[in-house]
């Protein structure tokens, strides 16, 4: 992978956590700890790979022997050991590695919100002089700050997908089917450099409300219709995760309103990340501003931290208090739907700086709902 | 999404295992379960959704609001409750809606292999009249035989990507990358019908070793070097999933006959497909023909079943005495590591049928290692 955990801060976590050790386990858990992109982590589940993170001795890692040379050629932790599918439980794995290491007793950081009950209740039979408690947040609160080599990652894949969009919508047409249009995007996002797609949520007119929905062969958007989409591509570990709302052709003044007045809403959220600025702050100013504007306001959140995993600690939601801190990276994503039902979405990232923030997009639409077959032009 | 899962079975199946209900909620039983595919419950993973089947009442289902319009468009269960995302933990939700069913006491099983460890604490605290046991395996079961029109899906996604891979490779030529290689693939299978890609592994020379490698843009394969690739597509829930091995040119007599091997022993795997014959036995007469080939044998498993889960039961491994019966669909996919390391490995999925197996690639591939812009004939 091309980016570098930040494995001081790692190193020093159980010890700064007063635990004997930390093991990373969720796949964008482990993936961070290690550094290591095992993506059968989360397209075998079964296949659990951990990174162990003692507080008085070196680090080691537990993966499947099939992804071994994968993770020695990307992990910082020099000590991998391997099981046999099949042959031994993963968590069985873990359990003979703590026990080599002396790790029987005391009170162990493992990720319980990922870990399944019946891997923990093996884990927990097999080593019962051991608390084990909740790590997951302790390993988020050090994903939540990106370094530089993070943030350049994240700026690349978003812009790349960004024009991957701009091309594909500006070189669709009335007549094509939603299936070509995100067809494009698709290819786009691809040929701009991801090595592979991780969602394309597209949907036209009635359909727009489903906001993960799959393009339809048997469905062409009609003029007045709105295309609704939601994408992002894969890049090893990382991803982009951009939406925009287009018209097929011919909206109405009421289609062009509501959109403005969105664009207006995620611009004001925007101008507002700054370092010291709460993350709900950010929702309760989208809300005002959506009231401003006379829209209806309904989302749970209006956008999320964005790194090694799609949803990121803080969310844009009422009751996270957290401060935003340079380096912190968010997905800013109103969402409304109109009074015929159709829903419009926008979505950018931003990077906070030491001053305000950084647009990691290529810039927010413009106010214009815009047109399929048109160029969009950004400042 | 256009199969129908087995709803007689799903609906007999808490009687049947002595339960008071059984609530499917991993990303596959609940897609499976509830026939609606959605997306977010794999990439956001908190945003956990149930399908709850009781034994003596009607099903239902407790999804985020988010997911609402696209659960009730997809869904055969008619009662869809939902939360609100972070005002409400999903695993409270599920809770309200068991007492309001009545299922405050007794045994339910429940996706224990993916629930984790701190919504299953939180669950139990609430209900603690509830037996909750592991349902994982219960719907497993019932997705094991699949039905016609998962069958047809099946074959539709495979038969594409085997089409996208022979096109891209013919396409291909010595001075590509990897990356322009992969990149071919990957526009292949999303233009001849898939919605997104699930992974394209893909490597070249030393770096085939690697199971689950990603193309790289500064690497070119050379002639000598094989080229290893194994590929999907997505197509809503369901997946393709296809590998083959490819030459850059100028391929050795060694690497010839090993692949030659290989090819021979995935055949006998294959041909040896028929009701009653056991997953593992399978896997024995694989790793016998490998002896009588000459070819180093070290794979945990010689393939898996497929469906709405990339590797689902039976595994074609060791242990797995499961009998093969007409409508399971397996993925065979021996590899191999020649003298020089480097890795060879082809993949054809095949459906057990009445009378033995048909095959739902458009062929195993001939003999003759294949090298890239030549046109592969399958007969």
């Amino acid at each position: 992978m091309n980016f570098s955990p930040n494995a001081d801060a790692l190193r020093a976590l159980p010890k700064s956590a007063g635990l004997d050790a930390v093991i990373a386990m969720s796949p964008e858990n482990f993936t961070y700890a290690s550094g290591a992109y095992i993506l059968t982590v989360k397209q075998i589940r079964p296949r659990q790979a951990y990174a162990v993170l003692p507080a008085a001795s070196e680090p080691f890692a537990v993966v499947c022997s099939i992804e071994e040379s994968l993770t020695r050629s990307e992990s910082w932790i020099e000590d991998i050991r391997t099981y046999t599918e099949f042959v031994v439980e993963p968590i069985d794995a873990l359990v003979d590695s703590l026990k080599q290491a002396g790790l029987t007793k005391g009170r162990i950081g493992i990720d319980l919100d990922y870990l399944p009950a019946t891997s923990h209740a093996r884990l927990t039979a097999a080593l019962p002089d051991v608390t084990f408690v909740n790590s997951s947040h302790l390993i988020g609160a050090i994903r939540v700050v990106k370094g530089e080599s993070e943030i350049a990652l994240l700026e690349r894949t978003t812009k790349q997908t960004h024009r991957a969009v701009l091309d594909a919508m500006e070189a669709s047409k009335l007549g094509d089917t939603e299936h070509m249009m995100a067809n494009k995007i698709a290819n786009n996002i691809i040929n701009y450099g991801a090595d592979g797609t991780l969602f394309l949520c597209f949907a036209s007119g009635e359909r727009t409300p489903h906001p993960h929905a799959i393009a339809r062969e048997d469905i062409v958007p009609k003029p007045g219709d709105l295309i609704r989409f939601d994408v992002g591509g894969t890049y090893g570990a990382f991803a982009s995760d951009f939406a925009r709302t287009y018209s097929a052709g011919d909206p109405s003044e009421m289609q062009k309103q509501v959109y403005a007045a969105l664009i207006a809403c995620e611009t004001a959220a925007i101008n507002a990340v700054a370092p010291g600025v709460l993350a709900e702050d950010l929702f309760y100013l989208c809300k005002e501003e959506f009231a401003k504007q006379g829209l209806p306001f309904h989302m749970p959140h209006i956008g999320h931290s964005f790194g090694v995993e799609l949803h990121e600690n803080p969310m844009l939601r009422p009751g996270d208090k957290t401060p935003l801190k340079p380096g912190m990276v968010l997905n800013i994503e109103p969402g409304v739907k109109d009074e015929d039902g159709s829903l419009y979405h926008s979505e950018d990232l931003v990077v906070v700086t030491e001053t305000g923030f950084r647009l990691l997009t290529l810039g927010i639409a413009p106010r214009e709902l815009p047109v399929i077959g048109q160029r969009v032009a950004y400042t």
